[in-house]
């Protein structure tokens, strides 16, 4: 009884601190979900030591996680993505490339062994399409040629993202650079993706007549939690990192999301446990590593993350000019959830150390810190005072 | 990350189990919570031993429960009921007062040591308001004046039961009855129920424009959150259970739910921790035990929770005709989450044995399932084709 009040204890403080930081950060135009890593590294072991959240809250944190990938996946169509085509997916496979190659080359040459500097690499992949859409949806320009471009190549890249990490989980399982073992993984993730994005909408299509007939309030949403779960444990099972079983769960249903009135509902559980995922990060977060070397490589990660995200993405539209090219390129620039989750797998599995850790939170923070502002200002022509949806 | 897999599993075929069962007994016009119920004891470590959800879920269970409470707190409007007035107050006090009377005379008489009469006639007192007015609600019959008693009375009934739940709670901590402790404890309760009936509504009136202007997408719900968490802490803090903080601040927040769209928001965190929570409280039933001696004491429990409720609630309707208070009497009679959370505190407190937690089980399930066709039968003549809205 003890023990479940301070759980109680744990959760309240928790969800109060996560949303009065990102409250804070709202005001100041800032992204709410750094104020929420901010509220861990605060009140986490490292600084007041006030909660620990990795002692009780282990699953909740897990579910949390779970559930951030989910709802970003119900907002990604397959359709849609089919259609937005080779443009996007150009920009999506060079704003990979060239970050993973400059930041495994960078952390290699400083010396750190390959493992490590590949998930560094693959941290500094995944750009965060949550942040960019907000941005933009902020600004009104949503409908524009240049926004669906970015979406689109943002969602080619969070799957892209998703393949990295899950051969990323691969190399924390199998403690170093297996190249079979990452051959077979990089098939199975394939064949997953490729599954999901032309099969699972299929099937949705096919058991959606029986869904109606079904007695169970609110079946559709119960089903697709039941696939979510039943997704993440799956993708877990084959050794690929849960999350990317839960983005996919979430892409199958995007096409029923209106109709089955999906988005708001996930989004209410993910309000709910999100915070405890976010800022479980911050908790993991040494604060005080911030000074010295670790400082130095935190800003070259992130300048290089900056720019490898800006050229590589705006390479394949340079042709359109100066501006379009400019403007897909910092929209594809912050880093978000993925980056973390890596960084997080990678300190769990000690594959990577708390200084390296470190790195990544301050790159992912950086990144999706400039963005804002810069795409406010390179869209100030376009820019409409926006309805401001708030779901 | 191997426990990690294997809480993934467990989550899967929990939610899969508890909604599955939970759709076939709805088929069979069955309430599904009692189908949840029926899957954990099935899969829990009496029966199949498939799933020993105490092990690693004890905190996602918990949760649960403090969701199940919140939404059905969120259903109460304090204002409805100062309305609904004396009568329905009447009828739940009655209502409370015969039933526990008649179990705790009964178990003390076989020779059960007090604590534990007390915690099973405390279990055979609580309304589920929620079967109630879904059976309602299904007839079509919500608008009229016994319906109106009916919930009016439940609501009550439930305030009253969440105040004798924190006796009990007391009653747990303490070892034995400690009658200044009690009164402490009663005390206690009713100015936390008075205070979140009269003032709780005031102070979020109070506090609605300042929530207009936050830069948190669905402030009202994360400070409904928060404050859910805050008073489940709150009470069990000062002893109560946790689901009685829960309870209220569901209620606090009942009158503005439509406007800020709270319900539905909140159902679909229910509907997806809520099965685990009854999963759990299966889990915990050993279907063995009922043979025997406890089958005899089951039967007689549930057949005086039957007359009880329906005696101690028709009685003071009894001059408007026969029809009127058999209604309401049978309205009255499920059985729900409360009788199953007072069970479930004397089980783990040690203080009701396995054997008396598997009677107040089989007690909620019985009076759970016998009201719903009694009352379709008993509003036969008035009851129309619903609407049976799904949200």
């Amino acid at each position: 009884m003890h023990d479940q009040t301070a759980l109680l204890f744990e959760l309240f403080v928790i969800f109060l601190a996560a949303k009065l930081l990102g409250e804070i950060f709202e005001r100041l135009l800032l992204p709410a979900v750094l104020g929420e890593i901010l509220a861990g590294a605060l009140l986490g072991p490292f600084a007041l030591g006030f909660v620990h959240p990795n002692d009780t809250l282990p699953s909740i944190t897990e579910i949390g996680a779970i559930f951030v990938l989910f709802h970003a996946g119900l907002e990604v169509s397959p359709q849609g993505l089919i259609r937005v085509g080779r443009k996007a997916l150009l920009v999506a496979v060079l704003g990979i490339i060239v970050p993973f190659v400059l930041g495994f080359g960078y952390m290699h040459w400083r010396g750190d062994v390959v493992t490590e500097s590949i998930f560094v690499g693959a941290a500094m992949v995944a750009t965060s399409v949550g942040i960019t859409a907000r941005v933009l949806g902020d600004l009104g320009v949503l409908a524009s040629r240049t926004a669906k471009i970015i979406l689109g190549a943002a969602v080619f890249d969070d799957i892209l993202g998703m393949l990295l990490l899950a051969l990323i989980e691969g190399l924390a399982h199998g403690g170093g650079v297996q190249w079979g073992r990452l051959a077979i993984l990089a098939g199975e993730a394939s064949v997953f993706a490729l599954f999901m994005i032309f099969l699972g909408p299929r099937i949705v299509s096919r058991i959606r007549p029986g869904m109606a007939r079904l007695s169970t309030r609110n079946a559709p949403l119960i089903i697709a939690l039941a696939v979510c779960m039943g997704l993440s444990y799956a993708s877990a099972k084959i050794g690929m990192a849960a999350i990317i079983g839960a983005f996919f769960a979430g892409m199958i249903f995007a096409e029923y999301s209106p109709e089955w009135d999906l988005l708001p509902r996930v989004h209410a559980i993910t309000e709910f446990l999100g915070p405890f995922f976010f800022f479980s990060i911050g908790s993991q977060l040494n604060v005080r590593l911030f000074r010295g070397e670790v400082l130095v490589v935190a800003a070259v990660v992130s300048l290089l993350a900056v720019i490898s995200k800006v050229v590589g993405c705006a390479l394949p539209l340079i042709k359109e000019g100066w501006s379009s090219s400019l403007r897909v390129g910092v929209g594809m620039m912050p880093r978000g959830e993925v980056a973390l989750i890596v960084a997080l797998i990678g300190l769990n599995s000690k594959i990577v150390t708390q200084a390296t850790y470190a790195v990544v939170v301050f790159m992912a923070a950086v990144t999706t810190l400039l963005a804002p502002p810069l795409l406010r200002y390179l869209f100030r022509g376009e820019a409409k005072v926006a309805d401001v949806v708030r779901t």
